[in-house]
């Protein structure tokens, strides 16, 4: 078996040997992305060791220890490796797209026009009621295979279209089978409470408690959320509503994460960190204290600039106020047929640089090690150093600077993972 | 031969034949992109005969010709038919990257630290000079086929960062040569009046004699030149130094374009449109006698919304005035190292949507009708109509606006070029 195929199935070997699979990957330029040396975490002339799937050991030219003497070595010709990418809040299933309300709106039609021609989320909700499980798969195959050919190995979906207690399972079961149908790590964000569906108008209270409580509870007996996610919003969820459906989460053990201060700031983010959430995601209106209170309780910022692009938005997420408290910021694509419809989160890291101001290398912490965290992964997965995941992106660039400086790009060589 | 083949390698068949070679490629939607008619020019379940590289006809359901029966048929399975695409800007031939200045600019460095650390276009003539023609076009592939991958059929490549007439030489012979190793088209365009080297500084009256005015004359001697263009701005050359050259193209019987109009109002537009230019070029800050002129004129106005974004240019390029006066409007990708590190039409469709508020169907035509146009390929490609080339995109879509919808993917399902 060729140490390619070892690598891309998961190093299945090591089921069948009392003796440990090892392997060296040589002659690299590594980004390990662990905080507090050199920019990027940089090794020159590296290699590292993998042994059964798990990173052994990280060394510079010369540094393989003795004992892995004889281990067969693959030569990367000098190439740049990172962590493998980790996109980590995207809406990758769904049924329909919105190209021609996009089409609409460039050719002048009103809001009203558009919603009178079937526009809109409601236009998603119905698409993605309409599909089967099987079909959700096969519309967001081509959304995944885009993001895994550009080097990620994590991948989050929300649910969020559905808005019934089946449609809902149905969309993370889908998630969940795409996980099955290729090499990536697939979390799940259980996001009931995104929009309120027509038949709930007026009536959120009732929507939460007949839809949004139960079915959390439904899909997290079926094994089926890693998180729980809300939006909140002057068009979706109040904060007093969003504490109803974090309190569930609580009671259930879940995680929580929230879209917040997108389109203002109702103090979203600042309700998510006082349940300890993992990330709030947006926050182009996130004032002080909702900094503050991110990094007391060590959430992650995770910012969307394709959404800010897409939306055409003015107002900047305070990304100097974040990175002087502390906050970790992350990147991700929010792919979503209505506000992001982006499968790149290469131009994610470039939009990132170029609309919200950050370097390179926080672009590329963006996606690698704060977008771990983001999905509670920081032990696993997001930077490389001995005992993290062998889940690696191998470039074909000379700086990983070039990452994110490249704009519509994709010079991934290799994508390999654990 | 298969059909797949035969249209690949440019129905080389024919040389050998008495018979015509004919195929038929069909089940297709059609966006002829023929104006006047519907939106894209579209012809649903629509199908096209070529004859020896070239379209015999487009028909909609059953409309094959009656002596064509018995042709190959290829069906395409309801899938979208575009031109293939026209990038009518580059500057992919070029040395070097500037991802470490993108860097020192997000670290907060200033223009002069830059200068000093070697930035600008300073350093990219630096790099392009130390490389010879073949160093140039290994460095230029990796661009070219990412257009190619994208469905480019043309692809225009200036030179400018050479600067002697030797280097310029080298420049155009490397794209020149790029056309043979790939099956695209390459247009040249001559642009020694891009940038003053640091070695005329202050001496642009001595470059333009020494160099760009002979430089040209070798070039076209070598018949290396489709146009002449220029970089008409405060930084670059004034307009009656651009007129110098375009007297020259002129005595030479080359065609003309111009990057005008980017920072400042010059009038370059209005210069470049008095020679009867092909296109001129970026045009943020073109004003109402530039349009009128350009009207005049026939040149196509080819916006580049990659150097907008990238340069977080806030002032838009006139696109209702250019509307209401019919200039044709092209968009391109200006891939270059400096102001547009872009590889990618489509998201040149979609920054040319989101940015300029172009329609989708304005963005597909400036990529095929438009952009074939700025190159004076009008008669020979650009729409799907008999006469022209059999040069087609195929895409996994189902309406033509999901191409300019869509931020970094790629749903190119076949590149036909003859
Ligand atoms: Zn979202
Ligand atoms: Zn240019």
């Amino acid at each position: 078996m060729s140490i390619h195929n070892s690598l891309l199935c998961g190093f299945e070997n090591s089921h069948f040997s009392e003796v440990p699979v090892r392997r060296i990957l040589t002659d690299l330029t590594i980004a390990t992305m662990e905080p507090g040396g050199p920019a990027y975490g940089l090794v020159e002339r590296g290699a590292v060791g993998v042994e059964d799937g798990t990173i052994a050991w990280v060394a510079g030219e010369g540094g393989a220890p003795s004992d892995w003497r004889g281990v067969d070595v693959e030569d990367f010709s000098g190439r740049l490796m990172t962590p493998a990418l980790v996109d980590c809040h995207t809406h990758i299933v769904f049924g329909g797209n919105r190209a021609r309300e996009f089409e609409m709106r460039l050719e002048g039609a009103t809001y009203e026009e558009i919603a009178r021609a079937g526009g809109g989320i409601v236009s998603t909700v119905a698409a993605t009621r309409a599909l089967s499980e099987d079909e959700l798969v096969d519309a967001a195959l081509p959304r995944l295979d885009r993001l895994i050919g550009e080097g990620a190995g994590t991948v989050e979906i929300k649910s969020g279209y559905g808005l019934t207690i089946e449609d809902e399972l149905k969309m993370l079961r889908a998630a969940r089978r795409l996980g099955e149908l290729r090499p990536v790590r697939i979390r799940t964000s259980y996001l009931a409470a995104h929009a309120l569906p027509p038949e709930y108008k007026g009536r959120a209270d009732a929507y939460l408690g007949e839809v949004v409580l139960p079915g959390m509870e439904a899909a997290t007996a079926e094994g089926l959320v890693h998180a729980v996610d809300g939006f909140c919003e002057t068009i979706a969820f109040t904060p007093d509503e969003m504490r109803r459906v974090f309190d569930k989460a609580r009671t259930l053990g879940l995680p929580i994460k929230l879209h917040a201060e997108q389109l203002s700031d109702l103090g979203g983010a600042k309700l998510a960190a006082s349940f300890g959430a993992l990330s709030a995601d947006h926050l182009e209106y996130l004032g002080e204290d909702g900094v503050a209170a991110m990094e007391e309780a060590g959430s992650v910022a995770v910012l969307l600039p394709g959404a800010f692009y897409f939306l055409r938005e003015k107002k900047l997420p305070p990304v100097a106020q974040l990175r002087a408290a502390g906050v970790p910021i992350a990147l991700a694509t929010d792919c979503n047929p209505g506000s992001s419809p982006m499968t790149s989160l290469l131009l994610a890291m470039n939009m990132g640089c170029t609309f919200f101001r950050l370097t390179p290398e926080e672009a590329l912490a963006g996606v690698t090690r704060n977008a771990a965290r983001a999905l509670g992964l920081a032990d696993e997965i997001g930077t490389i150093e001995p005992g993290k995941r062998a889940e690696f992106a191998i470039w074909d660039v000379d700086h990983p600077a070039e990452l994110a400086y490249r704009i519509g790009d994709n010079p991934l060589h290799r994508r390999i993972v654990a």
